[in-house]
């Protein structure tokens, strides 16, 4: 990765993605491949006058060794250190940083998927202060994708390399214009000049039309449409995710019903699940099939409750520059912003009106999906049609063709 | 790195190094060259039932950045992070794995060395429990020497790699051995029953004379002779280090009168020190040089009131495996099994009997010295001689010419 290259991700990152300022604390998390960058960025936060940088590398390998090795009876441990650990992250609000892009893309192929899922679960209630600070917006977080040989490889073909992948997610990521800072923040508003104008739909439901598909997802009264920046209570401004191409909103779980179909493959738990089929009803995924890891999508339902329920929806206008790219990523980061999708488990709080006062129990009875886990899945493509309906049942077209109308 | 060694070098650690059973849970630390041999100790560890293997990386380079860029207000900054986890380290009782080899030996070369001390001190503070719990044997814990091409180059020469080094290592560790376990418990025992034959003689004062040196050392009633290993409450027999040669205790700080040279150069906060001079005067450094590194020497003095002020006083035969490779390892964990040593900083409770059960401030008042800090520094050579002093002033010749006698 080019020096230069690295600086201006280390900007777009601590000035737009986080707001790093004087007295931020930032922890990082990101693969051994993303080392340099991560030190680059360390560097600038240093700079910008952050009080403590702390990294934290990703080691699916000890993950594997975990799943495949541990005696059955300590899957379920949670460690002490990871609840901790997210207590003070939270309590100190320290602004949270995460690399996408795996060293080994295969880590965790083949491995026992129910053994991986408890793991996985035991690993989601520990760390549930942080997930929960995030989702509610009470600290500043970011996820950026950033390239590794193995899944330039994955991604762009056996020859393809991290500097490959890089000139890709640079223009993806809008780094390779004259101002990226300053793009950045000029798509985000236009995301939320569209959040604003369905917001003033008063939508009461989606209708999701496409091959193999269609899906009605119901909006509650609460519902709020959102994409691109976020802010903290303390007044931090953060993209929760670059790249962001999509307009979102956290449905009433109870109201969907009918059938999608996956049209990007995801990877859950570290497995591939390609081709996947859901069926809801009364707000719950009743049948999974897929055509690859329906293994892995089935002991993913099977979390807790909240597993087999939407707690996202997501408008992607399918000729953005993922989209079009073509490229199947193999990275819910960037996939996710190339269609429409939704998401299984837990909500967005700030999506959902009033959601961030209330407990866990509360969320549950008005609709709101609590869960451990979120899951996105990638349902839009150039052949879907949107259709919302408000109040009065009036059928409003969104999307025709995979674009916006 | 063999895997067959990998292996031999993971049961050694696991079964002798720190007794890994049913139930343990492991904190590995080591820097990133150590990672697939710290992935093979994991595996061997679940092999043996542990219930959880954490491994926490090294990173010199960022602790390079904040030395260099951070604003001068943070860098007292102790993190609440490092405090949590190491209160959990010791009420969860977890073992404690440390791979010592730098990946660059090089990397704090340079830096500020007030402001090393300073995050250093603040470092010292937020795991003062881990350290308090390692010192008093409550934990399981061991430290052991990995090779890196780096270490290799410094210590063998610019076209040494590690591979070269681990030969080497291997030797050292009795991982050569047809049975290394076994030959590393044997060894433990010759060194046990040395300490008691020093326990027998009742000593009340040390003098080491030497090339430049005529430094006497006083002995507490209650300071005791150990070595080799020890044990936690709960029973799990230990190795603190692996290779140990030394036979130590725990001195009685305010008698120590005269003067020192160090014989083999130590690593203080990354800067390499060599040739250094002390002057003792009434148990306290009142003065101090160096050949190279003095500042870091200065600076380390001045962590805190007991970093002038000993801790532990080790007897070493020269004529063991590590002294007889002529080699200059530069790493305190080898080198001071070369030689007879002193360390300034905290002292070892089990070496001074009754001390696990008093406060700091009941530890100063009696002779045991408290710090932070603790850093051994090799004062003995092929041409000196330890006399021990009993009680009734009797002098007792314990080393001539570097050997016991």
């Amino acid at each position: 990765m080019k020096e230069s290259l690295k600086r201006i991700f280390a900007a777009v990152a601590l000035d737009v993605g986080l707001g790093v300022r004087e007295g931020t604390k930032l922890r990082m998390v990101g693969a051994m491949p993303h080392r340099e960058l991560m030190h680059a960025i360390a560097r600038g936060a240093y700079e910008r006058g952050a009080s403590l940088v702390d990294i934290q590398y990703d080691d699916q390998q000890l993950a594997r060794i975990r799943a495949d090795e541990s005696r059955d009876e300590y899957l379920d441990e949670a460690t002490l250190l990871l609840e901790r650990e997210s207590d003070v992250l939270v309590a100190e609000r320290w602004s949270y940083l995460r690399l996408v892009g795996d060293e080994e893309p295969d880590a965790m192929e083949g491995a026992d998927q129910a053994r991986l899922t408890r793991i996985q679960r035991a690993r989601g209630k520990a760390v549930v202060a942080l997930r929960s600070a995030r989702m509610a917006s009470r600290i500043a977080w970011c996820v950026m994708p950033a390239a590794t040989d193995a899944w330039a490889r994955k991604s762009l073909g056996p020859g393809a390399d991290s500097e490959e992948l890089w000139d890709i997610l640079a223009t993806i990521l809008r780094l390779d214009r004259p101002d990226p800072a300053a793009e950045l923040r000029a798509h985000v508003e236009s995301i939320q000049a569209r959040s604003s104008a369905l917001d003033s739909l008063g939508l009461r439901e989606l209708h999701f039309e496409g091959p193999g598909t269609d899906l009605r997802v119901s909006l509650a009264n609460e519902s709020r449409w959102l994409g691109g920046a976020d802010k903290t209570p303390d007044g931090e401004v953060f993209m929760p995710n670059i790249p962001t191409e999509e307009t979102f909103s956290t449905p009433d779980f109870r109201g969907t019903e009918g059938r999608a179909v996956m049209t990007r493959p995801v990877r859950i738990h570290g497995s591939l699940v390609e081709g996947g089929h859901l069926r809801f009803d009364g707000g719950r995924v009743v049948e999974a099939s897929a055509d690859r890891g329906a293994e892995a999508l089935r002991t993913f339902l099977d979390t807790d409750e909240g597993s087999r329920r939407l707690g996202e929806v997501a408008l992607v206008d399918s000729a953005n520059p993922i989209g079009k790219s073509g490229i199947v990523f193999d990275s819910p980061l960037i996939d996710e912003n190339a269609a429409c999708h939704i998401a299984l488990g837990c909500g967005y709080d700030p999506g959902f009106e009033g959601a961030q006062a209330w407990s866990d129990a509360e969320k549950t009875t008005r609709g709101f999906n609590v869960s451990l886990v979120h899951e996105d899945l990638m349902i839009g493509s150039p052949q879907m049609d949107v259709t919302g309906l408000d109040f009065s049942g009036r059928r409003i077209p969104l999307i025709r063709g995979g674009s916006f109308v």
